[in-house]
């Protein structure tokens, strides 16, 4: 990673206090900063800022170890002709709750949904009614004498609370990984030094439309990753805007775009008439730890059954 | 689809005037009600109700033609054992804005963040604050003097408000799939006519939870698919809760479980030592329309590229 310019602009998503704050400062920091950062109201603008050059980087929340992907970011990536992530970032997400210092009979408690999601049994117990704010940052800057605010912990600092209750997400350990976007013209710049290093770990997410649909398509194109080695690490299907039953598929895969493997499967979709969108590249290590290898038995979805089950509980399991 | 017992309780995610309210009044009718339906404050609640019996049916929107997939549906139905969904109904969804007949200088437009997401183009015209609500039926319920409430047609007459512009999303023609939840012990009885009768066009949805993770995975279970000729219409790929790089992947296949193939494939994945689930099933067509063809080639994301794209443009697109 080429460290940013000197008093470069990193646009991220606001107000301050976000978890996206903390990722900005966290990527600038490991990139070689100091830079200027700045909140933007939304993801939307993050990437026009980036578009424009008005800032240099963009950061923007792209997974949550708990929560899945982040709709408005995947949208966003494939709806900019001109902004493309070139780094990525993970940090640790725990929530504290805040209070104002003069608060009095608490009524309610106030986050993201997101985050009153990831909070649920602290937001359960304490019975009050729940408020969803348009971030977590929001929720504590904007909190009434009646109101607990659940937000990163730097947000008690910033916006003078008083924590009631220190880290009380329902899952410990949780993570969000983000990414660090710039103008498409720009990435080779950006990942220049990794590349001339030699860095071989990369990771690729490319957006494929299909030029038809209909049953083998999704067969079609993993046996078409199957063919050439390269690995696909995660798929999800996301709607063509308002239309009904088309998908464009979002794949991750482990390589560069130039790897050798890896331009021979995007020649071969190709020419089966996919339509192709590198949507982000980067050197892998920085997002979520990779911990490939066995799973704990104990986390599969309640009621699973595997080949180890009597026939009633498969039954009761499959209902086939 | 057997009727629901005459009186039967449908739970839905509430208040009064969701648009799961318009879909749970649908799906009665269709379904040959008359029923009674009753608002509850969370897709929790009304797995619990299903589970519990205190609800016949519970109705949860799954996926939106525009947003994608419901994340909490979806994580509701990988941690309830005693829940499956039987039955599916897709509806229109269009907003409209409402605003007190009695309202003063209009400050703030509010809606749940999906509604106010899939109308920004009006939210920003208006160059009003946008404020989140736990559902747009709740925006227009709880609207003040100065709140432009954008919600289902139904809350205009529900809470008394005047229409202040209609239709308003961004994307006109936009749908919303819900499913129809009943105890797993009573899936044979809600399937059973559709099964006499040799109904054959089914779709199922299944959890696999692989036990070791790694390069080739999700290639195993596509093959696997293919090897049994059952059609994957959608993948995406969930995060076990906090077991960060550790995914559940949630299928949709057109076959009922019991189908010759399915059964096949099942056995199959459970011979590879995955964990299995059946989250639902039901006769397919209710759901969105299927349009198999030839996409829209303007419908693809902005600046994707295809075969016929000089090398500049590839490059560009693919920065390989």
């Amino acid at each position: 990673m080429t460290p940013p310019p000197a008093g470069a602009r990193v646009a991220y998503l606001g107000p301050e206090g976000t978890f996206t704050h903390q990722a900005a400062l966290e990527w600038a920091r490991r990139a070689g900063g100091p830079v200027t950062a700045e909140p933007l109201g939304t993801v939307r603008a993050v990437h026009d800022a980036v578009a424009s050059g008005a800032a240099d980087v963009g950061v923007v929340a792209v997974e949550s170890s708990v929560e899945g992907y982040v709709v408005p970011t995947l949208d966003a990536l494939l709806s900019s002709a001109d902004v493309v992530a070139v780094d990525e970032v993970a940090i640790d997400v725990s929530f504290d709750a805040f209070v104002r210092p003069d608060h009095g009979e608490l009524t309610e408690v106030s986050a993201h949904p997101h985050g009153l999601a990831q909070c649920a049994g602290f937001v359960t117990g304490t019975g009050l009614a729940s408020v969803p704010a348009s971030s977590n940052a929001a929720a504590c800057r904007d909190a009434g004498p009646g109101t607990i605010a659940l937000g990163p912990t730097i947000c008690g600092e910033l916006y003078g609370l008083d924590t009631y209750a220190k880290a009380v997400e329902d899952f410990r350990g949780g993570r969000t990984r983000f990414l660090a976007l710039t103008p498409r013209g720009s990435a080779a710049r950006y990942l220049e030094r990794s590349r001339a290093a030699g860095e071989t770990d990369w990771k690729t997410m490319l957006a494929i439309t299909p030029s038809v649909t209909g049953p083998g398509v999704l067969a079609r194109i993993t046996a078409a990753f199957g063919d050439r080695q390269v690995n696909m690490s995660s798929l999800i299907t996301r709607p063509l805007k308002a239309q009904e039953s088309r998908y464009v598929f979002v794949v991750t895969f482990d390589d560069a775009p130039w790897g050798a493997g890896a331009r021979e499967l995007l020649r071969d979709l190709l020419a089966a008439g996919d339509s192709l969108k590198t949507l982000g590249l980067f050197p892998a290590g920085a997002g979520f730890r990779n911990l490939d290898g066995a799973l704990d038995p104990d986390h599969v979805p309640v009621g699973s059954v595997t080949a180890a089950d009597p026939g009633a509980v498969l039954d009761q399991g499959l209902l086939w």
